[in-house]
């Protein structure tokens, strides 16, 4: 019985001292992953190509956009919201993020604190976005934006 | 040997099997006590107590609360924010919070969808809010905050 006792005993702690070395690196892996999202939205964003800025957004009906009293409910429901607000390149101008906060919340979830920027021709609108990731077999995806702006001066 | 054996297989199983059906008590537990934090908010706010309202933030260095192109940051600086914005109870008015969507993302942290409006004299100011609630000894508390407004009519 004392073999098994000992079994017992140490199989819960052995898994616990995986579980925590795992969680470390998960977590540093976690936010050099984000940041590489983030990363790749901007240069889709940067060459006009809001269809490949929207990989970045998780694939499902339960993706929100929310900015002002606005929710955009879905992944195709946001891209439709980028289409018709930055209907060509002019609007679209040159995004900036920055300032990026990446804090994990869990191995499979993480919340972003950021700041963004668009320099166009006539105006340069900008303000803090909050995005809630979650890690999928396919990699690190937002679920959840909540972006604002600065008041127009 | 073969006794050990079945003590390593059991084991992790058995507490697997405690975790998921923690996990789901905790989850329902969590979304209860979270509409809790928010209904005592709401009610702290229209009896005119912000300090007691500000019981439902993490009381921390890194609570943070975004609105436009704003940070504030620590829950020092979200009370000031409060009080210098809303600095008699008719600018107070009538707080409502409602369509609350409470997603769970680990056994101690939620992200919150929600919408508020403001009854007063002379506006009904209203608009969105993302919560990021964490579990701590004392209850879940909110730790970042983005709300934004509705345009002005």
């Amino acid at each position: 019985m004392r073999l098994i006792f000992l079994a017992f005993s140490i199989a819960p702690l052995a898994m616990l001292g995986v579980a925590w070395s795992a969680l470390a690196v998960t977590q540093t892996d976690a936010a050099s992953e984000i940041r590489n999202v983030l990363k790749s939205q901007q240069d889709a964003w940067n060459r006009g190509d809001i269809d490949a800025f929207m990989n970045g957004y998780w694939r499902s009906e339960e993706t929100v956009f929310v900015s002002g009293d606005d929710v955009a409910r879905g992944w195709q429901k946001v891209l439709d919201r980028y289409k018709t607000k930055y209907s060509d390149r002019a609007k679209m101008g040159t995004l900036m993020f920055s300032n990026l906060e990446i804090t994990p919340l869990s191995d499979d979830s993480a919340v972003v604190l950021g700041s963004w920027k668009l320099n166009r021709a006539n105006d340069q609108p900008h303000g803090r976005f909050t995005l809630i990731f979650r890690r999928f077999p396919d990699g690190w995806k937002i679920v959840h934006d909540h972006t604002s702006a600065a008041s127009p001066p």
